[in-house]
């Protein structure tokens, strides 16, 4: 098998750090950022840098999309300069972005006719565990891509799960998004009655979270809500994108979401008061403001 | 300070695994249920019999309630031949019952003018948590009381958390419900995507059960929503009890619970099914319903 010769596309909080350790598990790196400034880092420690997507694609055989949302991929993809004028017969685009199942299908017929191949594999984790190469990775597409490209995923993350066909990696993890949304919900209404009853919160999660009513999200947010810590572990408006794309997927399935719903609509709320850059924890204090504290 | 001498009034699926930690770890124990029958085994094993709530209290100076609701424990402690008819001053009710922690503030406040302390210890954990000696018990009430009693609660739980004064663990219980029946919501509403995008949910629950939408009800849940195994680790019925403490005393608070009322409602869904005897994992068949499956 040739030589995997790896680029990226979008290094921002997440993309950066997990270039990094493609970087450092030894393959070629390329990048491309919209703002270069913010790629000099991984230049500096060894990066190639690519004028455009389709520079970056022509001497690449992988090539890694990490951006915000469904138009920037289909941009990077498919629009002028984008991958699928560089990419050659043979390669792979692995988009790690959180965007449209349906979307990502089109894409993928789209470069499927020019002879290349492609993953969707979004992933959870955060920064954090792109930092670490930790990171839950979630792929669609063909398992012999997934095999072929696995050298480079194994670099970024520690669980690595072929979920399906095209967009199936973005399906489980917008099934991941319904979860959180809804755990997190739960622990702000659990936290914000105990609030009202006049209960100690850490007492609470301390009674609560390691038994039936246990969630990452009680055990390892419920304290920080407690604390009014709101700094950002995943922000408010990136879970609010990650709703869109549940709800109009939701929607075209014919799946009603009322618990995800109310999270959305409360996240929203968060959002008004101009916090869409907290953590997702500050959930809590729409529930609270619709208890009157 | 004088010896132990429990009572237990309720020998139902709970407290009979609880009055048999008590007696196997070696204090006198007497109980009393509606349905003597019902009593037997525990009879057979070295406990002694009372003929009503009243009589049991005359022999014991802590006494364990451990009833279905509300109207149950204030029938057994303050109505005719109840344990206040019995009681000796500086006895102890412990009720172990989830019920209103209004209710259980005034049964307290009728027990101390006869000179009889209360605590009230809901707790979590299940009958396999009771069998097993290994409940969490959530306790409100003055700490020297729950100091003179912790042996006995020692017997039968294994985190034992002093919450607050009288009605404070029945709070955090009803913490704990809003916790469980969110998490459940979230956990039915996932699945219920990933089966109708046609995910194997198996592969759903190992993609997203480890990391920040992981919850018991999820990882411990999910795979019987997925295997269609309804049986009860906790009753719908139950749950639907529950809830509705919760949200009597949410409304007394003035804490709007969109989140845990949705789940109310789709419990209420399987009830209508004369499902309630089943398990709380039955709320997937709601969401499914609500989605044409």
């Amino acid at each position: 098998m040739a030589e995997l010769k790896v680029g990226f596309i979008g290094t921002g909080v997440m993309g950066a750090p997990m270039a990094r350790n493609v970087l450092r598990a030894g393959f070629p790196v390329t990048v491309h950022n919209r703002t270069r400034s913010r790629a000099e880092p991984l230049l500096n420690e060894g990066a190639s840098w690519a004028a455009s997507p389709a520079e970056l694609a022509a001497g690449c055989n992988i090539v890694v999309t990490c951006v915000s949302d469904t138009p920037d991929v289909r941009a990077v993809v498919l629009g002028p300069s984008g991958v699928i004028e560089g990419a050659s017969r043979g390669a792979t685009v692995i988009d790690m972005s959180t965007v449209s199942p349906t979307a990502t299908r089109e894409i993928a017929e789209r470069l499927e006719a020019a002879g290349v191949d492609m993953l969707d594999a979004p992933v959870s984790g955060g920064q954090k565990g792109a930092i670490e190469g930790a990171l839950s990775i979630m792929v669609g597409g063909k398992p012999e891509v997934l095999a072929r490209c696995r050298p480079v995923l194994d670099a970024m993350g520690k669980t690595i799960v072929h979920c399906g066909g095209h967009g199936q990696g973005q399906m489980v993890k917008l099934c991941n998004q319904i979860a959180i949304a809804g755990n997190l919900l739960a622990a702000a209404e659990a936290l914000t009655f105990a609030r009202k009853a006049g209960l100690d919160l850490a007492t609470v999660i301390e009674a609560v979270g390691a038994g039936a009513a246990g969630s990452w999200a009680l055990n390892v947010l419920g304290p920080r809500m407690a604390a009014r810590d709101f700094a950002p572990g995943f922000m408010v408006k990136l879970q609010l994108k990650d709703l869109r794309l549940v709800m109009q997927e939701a929607s075209e399935l014919g799946v009603p979401l009322a618990g995800a719903a109310i999270a959305q609509q409360l996240f929203t709320a968060i959002q008004a008061e101009g916090a869409g850059d907290e953590g997702t924890q500050a959930i809590v204090r729409a529930v609270e403001k619709l208890a009157g504290l």
